[in-house]
Formats: C-alpha cells, sequence, structure tokens
C-alpha cells in the first residue's frame, strides 16, 4: 500500500464514521416529525440493517463529487445518508429466503435472522420509504429544484428502472441465463444505478451545470462497471472469511458474469479500461478530482 | 339507495377508470425516461398488483379535496395515482406468507400466489419507489414546492411513522394485545395515514393555505377512523364472498379490535360520531363540498 492509498483509506474510513454517526442520529428511538411513535422492532432492526459496517462508498461517492464542484457538506452527507439507507433496504430484501436466502451479511446474521422475516421486509420498505423523507425534509438544506432533482433520479435509479428491475433480472438470470448484452443491463442496473446516483447526487447537491452534472454520472457509470468487474473477480477468486459472505455462489448458481465468459486477463484489462475511461472524465478539474481518482483505483482493486 | 347516493357511486366509480387509465399508462411495457428496459415479468406483477378492481378510494380523496380548493385536476390524478401505487405496495407486501399469508385479495389469487414470493417483494419495492418518481416527475405540473410537500408528507404517511411503522405493531398485536391507545395508535398508523395523506395531498395540489391544509388533513383523521371502524365492523359482520377475502381472520387471531372491545352498539354510535366531526369540519366550504361530505358518509356505511 503506498502513501497515496493509506491516505484514501483514512479518509474513506473518516467519511464512514461521519455517514454512520448521521444514519445513527436519523435512525434514533425519538419519534419525530410529528410522528406518533417509532415501533421499537421496526427501528431497532432498520438501525441493524444501517448501522452493519459497510465502507459507505456510495456516500462517499455524493460527499467527494459534491465536495469537487462545491457543493454543501452537510446537505451531501443528508443525501448520502438517504442513499445508504437505499442500499441498506436493498441488502436486507436481496438476503430474504424468497430471494438470495442468506445468513449472514458482513459476517453477522442477517436482519430476518437476527429478527424475523415479518420485520425484514418492513424494514426494507421503511428504510426506503425514509430515504424520501431524508432528501425533501426542512433538515436537508438545499432548494427545492435540487431535492426535486435528487428525488426523480433516486427513484429511477432505485425502481424498476433500476437497481429493483436489476434484481428482478437477476432472480430470472438463475433460471436462463442472459447473454453479453444481458449480463451488462442487469449488471447496469443492480448495482451500477446507485454507484452511478451517487456521483451525479453530488453534483445535483452542487447545483453543478448539465456538463458537469453528465460528466460525474459517467464517471459512476465507468466505477459502477468497474465495481461490478471487481465483484465478479473477488467472487471468483477470494473465499468467505475474506468476504464476510458466501462466495462463489453466482458461479455455482450457474448464474452468468462476464469473468466467466471471457476470463479473468480479459475482466483484468477491461477493470483497468473502466478505472482509465473514469480518470479522463476527471481531466477538467485536474488536481481537484484526485480524491475520486482515487475512489476509482480502489472500487477496481478493492479485496472485500 | 337514494338518488344522491347512486351519483355519488357513479361519480366513484368514473373516477376510478380515469385512475386505472392513468396506472395502465404508468404501468405500460414501454420503457420510459431513460430507463434501459422494464424487465416484463416485474412490470406484470406491478401491474397484477394496481390494476385489480379496488374502489380507488385514495385517489378520489386526492382529486376531489383538490377540486374543493379549485387545484388542478390533471395533477390531482397523477398523485392520485402515486398514492394508489403505494396502497397496492402495501397490500402485496401484507399478504406475504411471512406477514398475513393471504392467498386472495378481492377474489383473485395474490401477487406471490399469482407470481412467485421474489417477484411479490421487488413488484411492492417498485411500486412504492415509483410513487416517489411518478410525484417529482415533469409530467405532474405542480410547482417544485408543492411536488416537495407531497413527497415529504407522502414518505411520512407510508413510513415508520405512518403505515409500515402501523403494521409492525399489527404484527406485534397478534403475539401481545394492545390497549385501547395502542389500537388506536396501531389503526391511525396502519390505514388512517394514507387516507389522511389522500385529503391532504388534495389540499397541496392546490396550493391551499396552512389553514385549509390543515382543516383537509383533520377531515382526513376522522375518516380515516370511519374507514377503520368501519372495517372493524365488516370484519366480523360480513362473510368472505361479499369481502373477496377471508373475514373473521382479526378476531380469530386474537387481534384487539375498538369494535370486540366496546361492542357494536358504542361502534355504530362512534362511527356517526367520526362523520358527523368531518362534515362539521366542511361547513366552512359550504355546498362546495357536497362530495367529501359524501365520501365521509360512503366510508362509515361501505358494504365491502
Amino acid at each position: 500500500m503506498d502513501a497515496s492509498s493509506e491516505t484514501f483509506e483514512a479518509r474513506l474510513a473518516a467519511t464512514a464514521r461521519e455517514v454512520e454517526a448521521a444514519l445513527g442520529v436519523l435512525l434514533s428511538p425519538s419519534a419525530l416529525n410529528g410522528e406518533i411513535t417509532r415501533p421499537e422492532r421496526l427501528r431497532s432492526a432498520m438501525h441493524y440493517a444501517s448501522l452493519n459496517g459497510g465502507k459507505r462508498l456510495r456516500p462517499f461517492l455524493v460527499i467527494e463529487a459534491a465536495s469537487l464542484l462545491g457543493g454543501d457538506r452537510d446537505a451531501a452527507l443528508r443525501v448520502g445518508a438517504a442513499l445508504e439507507c437505499v442500499h441498506c433496504y436493498s441488502l436486507v430484501h436481496d438476503d430474504l429466503p424468497a430471494m438470495d436466502d442468506d445468513n449472514l451479511r458482513r459476517g453477522k446474521p442477517t436482519v430476518h435472522i437476527a429478527y424475523d422475516e415479518a420485520t425484514a421486509i418492513l424494514a426494507g420498505d421503511s428504510l426506503l420509504t425514509y430515504a424520501f423523507d431524508i432528501i425533501a425534509a426542512p433538515e436537508t438544506k438545499l432548494p427545492d429544484a435540487a431535492k426535486l432533482a435528487l428525488t426523480l433520479a433516486l427513484a429511477r435509479a432505485a425502481g424498476i428502472g433500476g437497481m429493483a428491475g436489476g434484481q428482478a433480472l437477476d432472480l430470472a438470470a438463475e433460471k436462463q441465463a442472459p447473454d453479453e448484452q444481458g449480463i451488462v443491463t442487469l449488471q447496469a442496473m443492480k448495482t451500477g444505478a446507485l454507484i452511478r446516483f451517487a456521483c451525479e447526487a453530488g453534483a445535483i447537491v452542487a447545483g453543478a451545470s448539465p456538463e458537469d452534472r453528465t460528466r460525474l454520472r459517467q464517471f459512476g457509470e465507468r466505477i459502477g462497471l468497474a465495481f461490478q468487474l471487481a465483484d465478479d473477480i473477488l467472487d471468483l477468486t477470494s473465499d468467505a472469511a475474506t468476504m464476510g459472505k458466501a462466495t462463489g455462489k453466482d458461479a455455482s448458481r450457474g448464474k452468468g458474469t462476464l469473468v466467466a465468459m471471457h476470463g479473468m486477463a480479459w475482466a483484468e484489462a477491461k477493470l483497468a479500461e473502466q478505472v482509465r475511461e473514469a480518470e479522463a472524465l476527471l481531466a477538467p478539474y485536474a488536481e481537484r478530482s484526485i480524491v475520486l481518482a482515487q475512489a476509482a483505483r480502489f472500487i477496481a482493486g478493492r479485496k472485500s
């Protein structure tokens, strides 16, 4: 590990602590904003699902993209926390018995194991709903137009045309293996859409020009692809202890991945290409974009 | 049935057809707004879950409340369709085996029976997400501030402090019967919050004054209570053929209802009181509020 990546990982970890502090307040037992009550078991399950030791990569991307373009950090942090609620909801529902049926997530019992299945379904539903609450709430200090743009972009990244649709395609892929274009579409929706949104959201928070917003969105697409390629490589090469979850599952279920289709050498080359393209998109921002460039390399090189 | 209620039911049915036409377009196979694709099985399940012959009472309330206060009908229709997506998502998830485990809904197989459990979970997730898309989309012709107010109010009505939290309390009530205040809270959240939102949303669509918005919200609270009381009465007195679903289930599960607690005479009196209070809230609007007053009486007197 060189000095630069050490600095980057410290920065990522510091931001993760900030995001977790924000989530801790948002998911505290106190009923907020005119709520009659927060049913405690449900709140506790939402808290458990969200404060589970993730890297908080998506909020980090929101915050760093906003920072690059001069956006307000507190607003970016709240939007990042909202996005993390959506990410964590998707993990809770994906882990359900009717979906991927996973008992472990980052080495800990999944929500339906630690609580029960009904509570896991409701905790996911409530985290998804809460994300839109957090963005629209008065405490998120952004112009109305920016909040609406975030709401719309998040709904589209998370819905049938994005993450949830990608999960539906993933379930279908277990029955009939998709072709290469099918795999690309599935991955762009299932994991790509939220990562792309993270980068675009930073631009929206900063009130960026349409050009900057498109550029950040394209950067997000590239690192989304890199993220998925790295994931597929890890699934084939890593072991369960490092990943904190079962590995080799995609292969054993017969799910097609680009890595399985084209081989490891191709995958490594493709991964490097995505990182180069991502970095090239940052060229206009020169030195100011060094953290986002590091993020792209980190995503490509991560070990878990 | 007198002439007035006949006219009202025709009006309700005509609006239901409008809402269904809007939902049909929104849930058509065409990928919209830059979506890469709409996975067909998921889209079909969302369509099945939403176009299932309901009365469309919530969208009707949005549209009539907006109409009372001079709001745009097309905008109200879109907001009503969004709200119906949230209502239908909640039915899909409530029917799941891990929740109420119902195989029939309005006489037809529930989504997890007609499709499969994973698709039902994702269809619910996607309908919920789509509601926020519909409100924020450019096709909903409202000022940004109104769209944001709708987003925030809907998220709060649907989330842990509203409908989802109410469902969590309902599940807990199967294990430990709540006291009277607990039942009131549960019902205000589980069914009351969306009905209250429907009325308040109409006021927001119309750009109403804070006073009118509060008044419509209070009207929504009263008819939400009336709705639940009528439901509890029906659960005890109706049969499955009329309701299109299993009846007497609440009683057989030992769930407390106010009707079971206080008896049918008390319930009928309480129901009449809620309707009187709801009508009294409409007094300032005089003749213009006749349809909302009819809606209150319809909710109290419905047979299914």
